[in-house]
């Protein structure tokens, strides 16, 4: 069962779309949205995204029984701080960070009295940003994963699996280690992968980029800021992902050297099949 | 100005796509298909790709005063020989293949007499192959390069660019070296790293890859044989550009491993503006 006071921090891509979805499935839900722009709320309202909206967190959380941050990953920590302040005893709250251990270490440090917090990490997203990019379905069909560790409350993962559930996307449950492992190569690898190869292109030969290039690197117009700070609460993971891809890189590299014919048609072979299982979800 | 008389060896997805294109242009043009495959012709008639089709080269290019190859890259070269054999003198004759160089170094020792050759690469495609994946509009708005060596004649290289300007492209003429750096830069290293990126992932985290990854990795899923023969025709390009790559990368990991924050939001950052003004051609 979802709570009927939900709030969400932060009116962007992630947090708009949320309300969105949530107003569209269940009318009934008491939906403030809070936000440091003015701008924003009341945007958000006009969009029906959001039933009241307010500038002050204090104000915002107090009555909400369940609670979304849905904010950059470095301010995540001081804002679940911040929350058990001020929000109800038993108070559940959650967020949508691409990036789980760092945020959860951080978090375990304040030491919480109020709220019960778990993570959360919608593998749904696009390159675009803020209120004006936020879509209904974005969350339809997506998997979400869960955090749970040895210290997770079971009532508060169930409700925080009920949101997901509610917008249409299906919960997977994992640690934090795995969640970072699983997004730095699935997530962040082709982020840095996409920037890396738009860097690299001479300029002249830009012009001439067609549909594959464009699909290829479309992610590196995601927002820098953002992405960095995912990047940094990740290092270790990417680091040993990144090498293992050059690896692979470099023995491409030695195939085309020695024009080994079978070995180079056995890479694509076996990447077309994988590739191909892949399907986006339904719709 | 554009013959009258076009003839198309190979019915996939780029001779199917040009059939479609010439007969939707053009009408009055008479268009003749040449296959291997019986069952492909009466597709390509029944799709009105082609006006006439045949299973003979000999017969299919000796009323042709335009001749197109539309055929996997290595087997172009002994392909033109033949039509050269066959097909009226002063004929004009191009191919749609990904590599240029080695293609005609090879056409050159067979010192054509009858036709004039002129070499196109369109970049314009799709992962899909195949007479059903043609489309009428496949080279709308796309860019194809043409080809001007020492001893082209002038004459052919501008029925070749009647020839694309008629069904919607734009014409950049380069030599045959210039091409293949830029085909190996903006098409053929972005097949290898997706291919690479799908091959590097854990298979345990595949089902979560969410739209980002799937973008990323969609040309992964193009004809293994067809790649093959392309990346093959442009080893020393294509090592060199793997280089220039992995070592971006590289200095992505040392600059993670340092925390380097300012030189790697640098990095994002002209990634973001870079690719934020590649556009999709108008259709």
């Amino acid at each position: 069962m979802i709570p009927r006071n939900i709030a969400i921090v932060g009116l962007g891509l992630m947090g708009g779309s949320l309300g969105l979805a949530l107003r569209k499935r269940k009318p009934g839900l008491r939906v403030i949205g809070i936000s440091r722009s003015k701008k924003n709320i009341r945007a958000a309202l006009r969009k029906k995204m959001i039933t009241e909206g307010t500038t002050s967190l204090a104000e915002g959380v107090k009555s909400a029984d369940l609670i979304v941050i849905a904010t950059p990953v470095q301010i995540i920590p001081a804002l679940v701080a911040t929350i058990d302040m001020f929000a109800k005893a038993g108070a559940v709250v959650t967020d949508v960070g691409s990036t789980k251990g760092e945020i959860l270490k951080n978090i375990r440090r304040f030491r919480l009295k109020n709220i019960r917090f778990v993570g959360s990490h919608p593998m749904a997203g696009s390159h675009k940003t803020g209120l004006e990019a936020a879509e209904a379905d974005l969350y339809k069909g997506a998997c979400v994963f869960v955090v749970r560790g040895k210290d997770t409350n079971a009532k508060a993962l169930s409700v925080i699996s009920s949101l997901w559930r509610t917008v249409g996307s299906y919960v997977k449950t994992v640690s934090a280690d795995e969640h970072d492992k699983i997004a730095a190569s699935v997530s962040q690898l082709p982020h840095l992968i996409a920037s890396a190869l738009v860097n690299t292109v001479p300029a002249k030969a830009l012009p001439f980029a067609a549909s594959g290039f464009r699909d290829t690197t479309r992610i590196a117009q995601g927002d820098p800021e953002l992405w960095l700070d995912i990047i940094r609460t990740n290092r270790a993971n990417l680091i040993s992902e990144l090498n293992r891809f050059t690896q692979k890189l470099e023995q491409f590299v030695r195939m085309l050297k020695r024009d080994q014919k079978k070995k180079f048609l056995a890479e694509l072979t076996r990447a077309k099949n994988i590739r191909s299982r892949i399907r986006a979800p339904k719709t």
